[in-house]
């Protein structure tokens, strides 16, 4: 059997959960000379597997943006699209998928060297954007998302094979302690904790809204957090944090006023795109995993204002 | 009509939310020298509307008081009580009620020195348990509590007259950022914000699971975030929190591993007692909110160890 047909992680096979030990590297680039951001960030990046980059976009960029999406949320085509998540028992929209497709605008920040120039030393080569969206946890109302390793499902739904991608989020509003942030295991992002289960059919959707299928059990994540506890990620508008694909990560929910915003993109390597046979379900759509476009990212540095 | 016959703090008869002064004042002793704690607590709380004391209980007085409830949430006549609520959607005990009357131990903390003689200065005569309960904010599963003055809901629902309460949570385990800890509006407890619409018969069962009616409105919670901003309380177990009856607070939901465990005390001033004309609709159990027994706390010195 060639290498390519192994499945390097398995999970939702087993009823036990049994951590396995990441066979990738976290920065796949060799040379630190190349590196788009100061060696020290990259270094937290390889260890605690997440980085924090504020002001990476100015604040006449943000609110660019900020008109953009509010635009978009108004839409009536954005509203009854398919690829428009809505928050659990309300018509708040809470995501809006393939932006860097249907977007021009955020089209062009995917490609954004601010960006696209770190993933693609992160991944050490070419890259595509295997998912975006934008987040919209409105105030009031917006809910948690539980804990949850992005390359488990990732691997376990569209079928990619390694951990070689990254995700990027761009903080469009203040992201403080009380208003649902992102929280993040540190180092979490060595171990594979496989889930126990089967994936539902069509789970996709409902997962969007709420997680309750490829979840992590208790104990792992009692275990994840007596080791290396929580970190939080807080931050002004412009601010965007790169993690690692496999770093545990949830967020509680939010009743302040204060909504929580911010641009989503995965990047991921064009040599690790995802396979059939690592599926065990039809694929999901593919405003959600992109699975034909493969064509490496035109990087280039962008502006907006 | 008697002074004592009028409703000083009218809610949820109107349509419109419009705010009120304060007219209680919220230290009501008048000497600051016979204060428990040293004077910049006292001024903090006259201005914020709470003070956060760490160590007030020692870690080996923490530890019996938590033996105590992991036998109280294994006993049947525990869980089979009408006093005990269980989490929205699970089976797991949240609080249990007037814990002051039916637990020896949980008694002995009402009327130890060190929370009422506090709450004895602030409310400036002597005081009552209006209602206790023991809170368990589980792991990965804890959800949030809607924003709310408790004033207002003892008010409306338990006829009380004047703003003369005060809370008092006593952590018994540690309070992060991300375990959905207690958020305060700092300074809100100057403002009566009354509720719009009407209590439904019966609301205190749900209402203790999920807050849905006798909430405040949107624009009012934009307004007071907006001028005074939100504060969490963190601390290690033993640190006591007092906060004044009208303060705006709430909590967020808690997916972490880390549960959270409080002692939670109302003291009223015995002049405050509830008047039944205040209600709109029958009383709630005295088992939420004392109706009968309004002796004033015997207070000591109390040794759990």
């Amino acid at each position: 059997m060639p290498a390519k047909m192994l499945d390097l992680y398995p999970t939702r096979h087993t009823d036990k959960p049994e951590w396995q030990k990441r066979l990738d590297p976290v920065v796949h680039s060799d040379e630190l000379s190349g590196s788009p951001v100061p060696h020290e960030k990259v270094e937290g990046f390889r260890q605690k597997g997440y980085m924090v980059l504020p002001g990476l976009y100015q604040e006449a960029e943000v609110a660019v943006f900020r008109a953009e999406i509010d635009r978009l949320r108004a839409d009536p085509l954005t509203r009854s699209s398919e690829k428009t998540i809505r928050e659990p028992g309300s018509e708040s929209v809470r995501s809006v998928f393939a932006i860097h497709r249907d977007n021009p605008l955020f089209a062009r920040v995917a490609r954004d060297e601010r960006i696209a120039g770190i993933a693609r030393f992160l991944l050490g080569g070419d890259i595509y954007i295997h998912q975006s969206r934008l987040n919209f946890k409105p105030g009031f109302t917006g809910k948690e998302f539980y804990w949850h390793s992005d390359f488990e499902t990732w691997h376990a739904e569209d079928g990619m094979p390694r951990m070689r991608a990254v995700s990027c989020s761009i903080l469009l509003t203040t992201n403080n302690v009380y208003n649902g942030p992102l929280m993040l295991i540190p180092r979490s992002h060595r171990h594979f904790i496989p889930c126990v289960g089967e994936t539902p059919e069509n789970h996709y959707r409902e997962s969007l809204k709420k997680q309750e299928y490829g979840v992590p059990d208790h104990k792992s994540l009692e275990e994840l957090t007596d080791r290396y506890g929580i970190e939080t990620v807080t931050g002004p508008p412009g601010t965007a944090v790169f993690f690692d694909s496999n770093i545990m990560h949830g967020s509680n929910s939010n009743i302040t006023p204060m909504p929580r915003v911010n641009l989503f993109y995965v990047f991921n390597q064009t040599g690790n795109i995802p396979e059939d046979f690592l599926r065990s379900r039809s694929p999901r759509p593919d405003f959600v995993a992109e699975r034909t476009i493969f064509e490496p990212l035109v990087i280039q540095r962008e502006r907006f204002i």
